[in-house]
């Protein structure tokens, strides 16, 4: 693909040389003439000026000097997003079942599904157009799977879970296992039922062996467009929002509610029966303890969380903390001395 | 079954229509007039007066206003277990072995074992009466595993393990991999042998994805009826007594000994060596730093873990700090002013 | 083996009787006259004295009293090492591929090469001479995996990922997965393109069901010699060093660079983009926050991690800031008097 025929499919304005031939992408610092790449912030666009790429994306703000070929767009990393498909698409499996999957007989599986290997299919199971199941998949009793989803190798899905359209779960990934609920009594732990649901709905993203509890009466919901890093866990009837983003080893206990477009860095630890509000920022290692609600839009970071305001005023004193101790004795000599 | 068979079974007392036909089972606020439902607190004591549920459990000292259906009985929570039970028994699978399966010749399969698709059963492995291994499970080789047991699709039995009865393991649970010991010599880390063996007693339920290394001389023991629940990390020679419960993503470190009806909540860290006494809680997103004990009954939080008592003060204390800071400064430039 | 020919094996001075007959290994306080143990501490050896122990490896400088047979050796523990190997030889698999195996016809196995039960091999994967993939493993299309590697069962290896040689991965190890970059227009979460590596090099371990996530554009890298302990994450673009070891559950996110023989506890947290130079060292539950480098041989702690001095003294001083606060009350209290 040319240079000029990027420009005309992202929408761009191209400056330099229309005719060289793009074959695919790096990061700035590792593109060649050959490569597409693109920089969005000011310290980016320096290096780019002196870049070896043979197209960088840039904002239509800005001016790359030094002779480089670019094209202005109005988003450069989504264009990149735009252009790496075109540039470099997927390939797509052959559809079919393979000869060493076991799909049961009343399993309803659409146009244009790709079955791997060993995978494994219950009855009742229904599978949508074009969703791909990676080899020593699972896919229990009655579960549904929208199209064009995605399930890496060795997902494994709980009977009666429901997978919207689009969805992409990595490898290792447990959908819909039973929630960790007792009821103690007569010196012993009895299980509490775990008959409810997990829903995941369209577009949702969840990384390798991350795990998400089914609803133990009600329903575990992870809604439309979220995205769940690698080795987090979401417990039973916790329902989570659109286009929430919760990093690597977060884990959610049960029955939390959390809203929209939320955004957990790693490792955040919500206890159970929390409710977190739309718009709000968690910081990384955070922990948000029993009876708080998280309200709308704030930003909270600590163990446990605060406003970041507050816990950054925090920090600052407890480093002083050990000269304030010795201040006080100061004092408390003098004053006992002057008393 | 009607309300007056389900109070017999449940051996309670019957107030209202005994004639109500009883399908299911749902939370309160879902619960449908075919539904069982039951209410242990005030506050959901006075949801189920108005509720639309068939019948709703209560305690024996409570009365349900507004003419809806009860069964009063000691444990409404363990009585609703048991009505459960009755009211959708799981479903059992037939027995049998799925041809797919890859079962060592010399592998001893007790009566009415159910083996699902692709599990591998190693060499001199012993699998107990009713005992369920669904899709993709790998028995390692001399695993002797009790009867009654659900290892859930594609759990890992590493060799040499013990297993009791009525265990279950959750998708992708590991059992008696290496622990993680090293020499460091001659500038690199050499393996330590890993020759010892992981224990599972009876009663035990373990979540999706959590890992228990074997000893690496000695034994790693999950003791009886302990819960542990997904992304649980147990560390080679741990010791864990009965009835614990584990929550999510907690992590117990090497040689670590814990007593008996101990509770952890998520994300909690034991550092190596640690002994930890019978009935000790332990608060979410704690650290117990190496060389503690845990005394026998003490409630801890934080990182470091204290007393609970001590954690709060200090938590008062800290949000006081910034304040502090400016009172101590107001006395110090006075007591200057003063001197 | 006798005594004798351990001394021998191990080029370690023998002391008592060299005819006993060795035929494994035990911890201290369980070895009986059959077995080989070890004493390195003032503790075992005193315990080592009073041992059952067939033989004793204890330092150069020891000497056992009791007439308990020993050997010294320069380095005991890892002269214990070396004995097992000896001793307790690992039974190696016959060489082959399982015939429920799906190999790809263009993957290309070196000699030796043992394919377990259900393994799944894409198109184009290459593996080393003596390399052992057990149960249930899936390589993806393009792998290269060195010789004498042994992936345990489960494991998944992402398309285009290079493993080196004689590295060990734990059951259910996902390599190469996605890393977790979306870029955020029009109201939702465009993926970022993950289409780089993840490389593992040397003599590496990793632990069960831990993730090591592919280079979005660059490369993740796990440098020679490294140990990574289970439920660990490793995020796109993370560069590990040689000879590090970073035990159960820690979280590194994207873009880490990390030197060798870094140390980290469990459960620590490292955010995108940090420096960690060579040989540091981060105690437990600690997180280290953006913008952070962490110079050269630091011992750090704490959340947020600081030089392991400061954590202690700031430990110090919250355990007397409760007390410090009536302190302050009482002076501020006699000031307003006095004033």
């Amino acid at each position: 693909m040319t240079v000029k025929e990027l420009a005309s499919l992202l929408g761009g304005t191209l400056q330099g040389d229309g005719a060289r031939d793009i074959r695919g992408v790096a990061a700035l610092e590792k593109a060649g003439p050959n490569h597409l790449t693109f920089a969005d912030s000011e310290r980016a666009l320096e290096h780019a000026a002196a870049s070896q790429a043979g197209c960088v994306l840039v904002p239509e703000t800005a001016t790359l000097g030094g002779g480089a070929t670019s094209i202005a767009v109005k988003h450069p990393k989504l264009a990149f997003v735009r252009a790496v498909e075109a540039l470099c698409p997927a390939r797509k499996p052959e559809p079919g079942i393979h000869p060493s999957a076991v799909v049961a007989a009343d399993a309803a599986l659409a146009a244009e599904v790709s079955v791997g290997p060993n995978v494994v299919i219950a009855r009742g199971a229904k599978i949508g157009t074009r969703t791909r199941l990676d080899a020593g998949v699972v896919i229990g009793e009655g579960t549904e799977i929208g199209s064009d989803c995605r399930l890496y190798p060795r997902v494994v899905v709980y009977p009666g879970s429901r997978i919207g359209n689009r969805v992409l779960l990595h490898a290792g990934v447990v959908i819909g296992s039973d929630g960790f609920g007792y009821v103690m009594a007569e010196g012993r732990h009895h299980k509490f039922p775990q008959l409810g649901q997990a829903i995941i709905e369209d577009d949702v993203e969840i990384g390798s062996n991350s795990t998400v509890d089914r609803g133990s009466l009600g329903t575990t919901i992870i809604g439309q467009g979220t995205k769940i890093d690698n080795l987090c866990q979401v417990a039973h009837n916790v329902t989570i929002g659109r286009h929430c983003v919760i990093a690597a080893q977060t884990g959610i206990a049960g029955s939390v509610e959390i809203g929209n477009d939320v955004v957990m860095a790693g490792q955040v630890g919500i206890a159970d029966h929390i409710r977190i509000e739309d718009n709000v920022q968690i910081g990384g290692h955070s922990a948000i303890f029993p009876g708080k609600i998280v309200r709308r839009g704030s930003v909270v970071w600590g163990s446990p969380a605060r406003p970041i305001v507050d816990y950054k005023k925090q920090q600052a004193c407890l480093a002083q903390l050990p000269k304030l101790m010795d201040r006080l004795k100061e004092l408390a000599r003098r004053a006992g001395n002057g008393g």
